[in-house]
């Protein structure tokens, strides 16, 4: 049986990749049940369900938004709503995924007015840092990366929260690859749009992002122009208020949505969920720094959900993701312009403690073969 | 049993709507499949495999883009990527989805220079109409709805099309509710952007939109300014030749997309599909005017996928649908201030002629609770 190829009957292939996720199969089973259309009864009351549940999930009384598109779709949805002609907005990129926010401010023609604060790959954006900057200048919005999945570095937006509201400022925070990993204290501490995913640590396939957006964020995009249609806050509020979409959304992972909350809310619970998030993270962690590699992230700033390893015993890792997947497992190379250099293995969603004692065991036995 | 609450074992609703629309067991069972990442071999051999097959059904030779919003989010795509600062753009609203095109333009900022051609509702937009305004002004973009669900309106985009190419303009047409339910033939017709969502004719469920983009339409793009980043055509195209997306897609109904159109090009074959949708409009027409209704689409530009119907017969449409519902079928009512003096019955997807007289059959019998 050979993995590498599009196999009609099903992937098997056990993912330890920072997403898309290994989905379980009481997950896919909730996909295949029939839906009735977005402007009925029945949808009407999923979307109010799974809105009161997000929101407990992220200790808020703001509302939350359900996006038929990416993550990144509502990174450039801050982007639109947030920025007026005369705002000035702050970037503290420490990644890919951060510099992916920054250059979509330019895309849209806001980035003239923008300061990118570049932190080194590696290093977290200290609350230091954010003081120092937000101290210095009159800013409208900050935009955070939470986890930095290229990185492994997870910033602390409990502490930036607070300096960014003492200074007036809006807060959109990207935890992408982290919500329902860690836990997001949204309402404590002052995030006004938190977004994310269902392809990460919710363990659902790719189709649906979330954000909850604040009365304060929903103010402000009153004043901004040309917003667009497909990401504009104000017509997801209005839509919002029925418990609907303004376009036709996906409906099935909605209902996916759903179930993994319940199950998140009320068997394995949240905080125990977050437990086994950050055990199998430095679980990994340990395990790398026993086989003689270094860590990519700086301590203090670990990811929960991913690892991203210093390549310094260099490895083949390219032939290391590709032996992997012979055996049936994916795990990723470096971002970018760290292939080669660091490797990754995520442990998000239902990956338990004993799936990456298993991985790890099959990359020790691959060792000979990549040196 | 109850179908107007939200059921979590799955609504066994029977759907006559314009979308989302019933979706097939052969489906739903694709879409419980387990599936690799988006950065595998395996996603990319599958989108590879899907541009093909969408190529083929549209007859073209343009890059077929895959998009994770719905397909008023591609809508947008062509505003963000079509209309520079000089341009003029002119749009032929003659319903609801047209008009919210022309908006759309507004919303982005790109309303100034454009030129509205409002059509009466129930009208067509005639291949004289377009000619006319096109030989009095230089026009860069004409934006078309093929299919009007609002009002079960199509236009004649085969005789439309070259117009707008003999006066050398860009075509974008918005064929959501009619893409594999009629024949479009993109290259023949010279349409640079043809799009389209899932959950309409292709019965699959919402969240995937599809569109062709000529070779025209991407050199625009590239002197266009502030496009964005989740809409770029770009990016698109770039990720396009290594048969990727820019950000994470909805695998699992671009899979259920690739099953969908083996079916329909091996199997039951385009040109009984299309048969079997003009027929069953058809049929549906007919009924209502041996009822004693009126058809609200103008003769010679009846939609093959809905009817929309006058509700000259002064039944109370919102207590009908009710009633249908709770014999487990859903239509639709008019479509906002139509509401009450129209209703809608939709036949796509996998609806057969059976199925159409089946409801016809109950419809009647609801008649004197609904007088």
């Amino acid at each position: 049986m050979t993995y590498d190829n599009f196999d009609p009957d099903g992937q098997k292939i056990k993912l330890f990749t920072p997403g898309p996720v290994q989905v379980p199969d009481w997950i896919l089973t909730e996909l295949a049940k029939p839906n009735d259309t977005h402007r009925s009864n029945p949808y009407r009351e999923l979307h109010a369900l799974v809105r009161a549940k997000m929101q407990k999930l992220l200790h808020t009384h703001n509302d939350v938004f359900f996006w038929t598109n990416s993550g990144t779709g509502v990174m450039e949805a801050c982007i639109w709503n947030l920025i007026g002609p005369d705002d000035k907005a702050i970037f503290f990129p420490c990644g890919a995924f951060g510099e992916r926010w920054a250059k979509t401010a330019e895309q849209c023609g806001k980035g003239d007015n923008s300061v990118i604060v570049n932190v080194e790959w590696g290093k977290g954006v200290s609350a230091e840092l954010v003081k120092k900057e937000l101290s210095q200048d009159k800013y409208d919005v900050v935009f955070m990366t939470m986890n930095e999945t290229s990185t492994g570095v997870m910033n602390p937006i409990w502490k930036i929260g607070p300096i960014v509201k003492e200074y007036g400022a809006l807060l959109c925070v990207d935890s992408v690859s982290c919500m329902a990993g860690v836990d997001i204290n949204v309402d404590a501490w002052g995030i006004d749009v938190a977004l994310a995913s269902t392809q990460k640590c919710f363990a659902l396939p790719p189709g649906l992002a979330i954000s909850s957006v604040s009365a304060a964020a929903l103010e402000k995009a009153k004043t901004v122009p040309n917003r667009g249609n497909y990401f504009d806050f104000l017509d997801m509020l209005k839509k919002s208020q029925s418990n609907e979409t303004p376009s036709t959304p996906a409906i099935p992972l909605l209902r996916a949505l759903n179930t993994m909350l319940d199950y998140i809310l009320d068997e394995e619970g949240p905080e125990n969920r977050y437990k086994r998030h950050a055990s199998m993270a430095k679980y990994i962690r340990e395990w790398a720094v026993q086989q003689g590699f270094e860590i990519f992230s700086e301590e203090g700033y670990h990811s929960n959900t991913v690892v991203t390893i210093k390549n310094n015993l260099n490895l083949n890792t390219a032939k290391w993701v590709k032996k992997a997947i012979e055996h049936g497992y994916r795990f990723v190379d470096g971002y970018g312009d760290l292939k080669g250099k660091t490797f990754r293995i995520a442990a998000m969603g239902e990956i338990s403690m004993n799936d990456v004692k298993e991985f790890l065991t099959l990359l020790m036995k691959l060792f000979d073969e990549v040196k």
